[in-house]
């Protein structure tokens, strides 16, 4: 077998199974350069912090208008591509360009009321966990920083009806911290999610105020045979203020509401709404007391 | 304290404590190498979607055949590196990069057969998940895509007893997807996980068409102190055909088997087999509906 | 909108809103240069692993000189930049560079003991794990070998009381394995998690000998309002040896202590100390086997 005959072979299958090609196709929106774009928002969302050399405040405009120079032109490519590969309703083909500079302005210009959220969101990790020291570590450690502030930008995108790009920012951020935030929630001030790795939050899902959830919580949708039919639909559930879910707890469905002031515990798989101040607990798991040969032989079968 | 006597501290644990160093040993497999061949071979299958400029058709055959011959010496060279590490049985010292090669051109030409299989899962990805707004959107944007290609290559060489390199693959993609799929897991098509992250399937799993799973499922083996002894035996479950596995679920055992058309609920833990068409799931959680002070107390304690 | 009104709107944020800025600050540690520190500390830690071309042991006297000498430099930089950032009580501004060039060298000094650890992790891990073909192989490819052997460096930097730096370096660990395991945690000897994503460990854990845990476990603190308050003292729990926790258990609350030889099921929430040799697992899960159509009626309600 011949590089010349798999060649051959890759290529009839290129023809063949046209389902995962991308070729003669609309140009998509690049991977790389949205990673980039996302780390230059965040730059300009928390500045000084992710930069090596320290910035002073004498410097801080020029450095803010150079940065957001860099960025606007690279961002409207990446939308123009975007609205190309899905063109909003009745706009000509000639006016996309014009869209997306004045949507990519509109999302610039929401940067200052993002860092509004975020420094409720800061807030609400520093007091809500011991083992920070100060502010700053929060910032420059913890990986609830970075995955709420591109939730956050992405949302926006969202709300614009930008295509693609906000899914490939959440993502970015998601392979990085392992919690997946929709561009689509709708996440109130002050939210906090200790550890993340493994937490979910879907499309509909809307969270009020003060709500501190930890690893392995998912905020997720049934799994119907209608899939596709589904779309549009609040399919995830609802938060209210000042609720707490911890690590592993799952919550399923669109109609579903967590009252206020309710506390779920870990590994709780709730598909119903329960009212304001539950406590939502697993029931206590068995303990037996075996002889150290009794334990051997349960943990290899689990019977008790 | 100097950097001279650090380092004769240091080289002297080298020579005391052999077993985590790698010293005048056979050349390992580079990490590095295979992170960079696995990417080009995620271009072979999805041609046009992770390249940065839009690929014509009629360049395609050109790209192909280029991309081939870079990647076709790389991957030799990493597969003769891991065949001296482990040689084959019964097979002269001068033969293996005979064997290299040919292992190397099989692997590449079921690359066809590989793109058949990520069609079915792309189309059961898009199908099963209203968020999803275009197939363009799961390949480019859904972790899960990436780590169901990496482990489909991986499995293959995982068949040609290629040692090292499928487990250093699919470790790549857990890394940037927070999914665990083991090289030797035997998964059919239409295979979905939605978010991935924590989701683990060992290495004798056997899954059947048109599974669905979620983040956090574990299809896992049990601990036993017999350890390296139950190498090669079958230590992890069989999931058969349009079953669902909920967020979280752990299935365990090489003689548990879950029945066709069966759904796991979230957080459950499974170790022995279910029918066909079950429905698993754990006891509904206790709700207590507390006065705002009593409930902050019991979210201090867990008491009811 | 223009770019200068863009930038003054963004700068008059910074003015507003100070907290999430680092202006005219201290100097903070650099996250790119520490994750370069932290690549260079582990090729020190298993030499040969992760170098492309091989290592004969005649050089590995001057590679290992080179390598110290290459890092000593660039951690005292960080080092020092942490301690200004916190500087220590009573401590002169000026001695702080040799503070931290002092507590480099015995951070340094301190890599013969960690090697020493680190070999009965490796072992825990390939005696612990069937799918495992040789040490070589848990070390190049297991997320778990980097994530434990980050922390046990990590650790010795924070009883050296360095601030900022270890959570960085564990937190880089934590996005490559998406494993936490905090650097205050005192983690004994043959410590294995297999899988590793989603698994979080407290900063006051105390884990004993030969303790085998799985993906997503969580030895956790209980969210409560005293939040900053609890700084200090014991928030997470006690595992004594040779206990091993299945996938997605939950342990809480600095009190709770696992008697020695204790198995936890999967997806357990344990809130209260066990004696040794118990055996604590959920409820059995219900198991209703239904007519397909009554099944996929309740898989969309989850009635049963």
């Amino acid at each position: 077998m011949t590089i010349t005959q798999l060649t051959e072979r890759l290529v009839a299958s290129y023809a063949r199974l046209g389902g995962i090609n991308h070729l003669d196709g609309k140009n998509l929106p690049s991977k790389r350069a949205i990673a980039a774009i996302t780390i230059d928002l965040l730059r300009l969302l928390f500045p000084g912090f992710f930069d090596e050399k320290l910035v002073h405040s004498s410097e801080i405009k020029i450095e803010t208008a150079n940065r957001l120079h860099r960025l606007v032109g690279g961002l409207e490519d990446e939308v123009c591509k975007s609205l190309e590969y899905a063109p909003p309703a009745d706009v000509p083909k000639k006016e996309i360009r014009k869209i997306a500079r004045n949507r990519t302005i509109e999302f610039l210009n929401s940067l200052p009321r993002i860092r509004e959220l975020l420094q409720t969101d800061t807030e609400a990790a520093y007091n809500g966990d011991p083992a920070a020291l100060s502010v700053e570590e929060v910032i420059v450690s913890y990986p609830f920083i970075e995955a709420i502030a591109v939730q956050r930008l992405a949302h926006e995108l969202y709300l614009l009806d930008i295509p693609l790009i906000p899914r490939i920012m959440t993502e970015w951020a998601h392979t990085r911290t392992g919690m997946d935030l929709h561009p689509g929630a709708r996440i109130g001030p002050y939210f906090f999610v200790d550890h993340c790795t493994g937490t979910v939050v879907g499309e509909t899902c809307q969270i009020g105020e003060h709500v501190k959830m930890y690893q392995g919580v998912g905020l997720v949708a049934k799994s119907l045979a209608a899939g596709q039919a589904l779309r549009g639909l609040k399919r995830h559930p609802t938060i209210e203020d000042r609720v707490t879910i911890y690590a592993g707890a799952t919550i399923m469905g669109g109609d579903t509401v967590v009252g206020e002031g309710s506390t779920i515990g870990a590994n709780v798989f709730l598909t119903t709404s329960v009212p304001p101040y539950s406590l939502v607990i697993q029931e206590e798991a068995k303990v037996k007391v075996l002889s150290k040969k009794a334990r051997e032989q349960a943990a290899m079968d689990f019977q008790i």
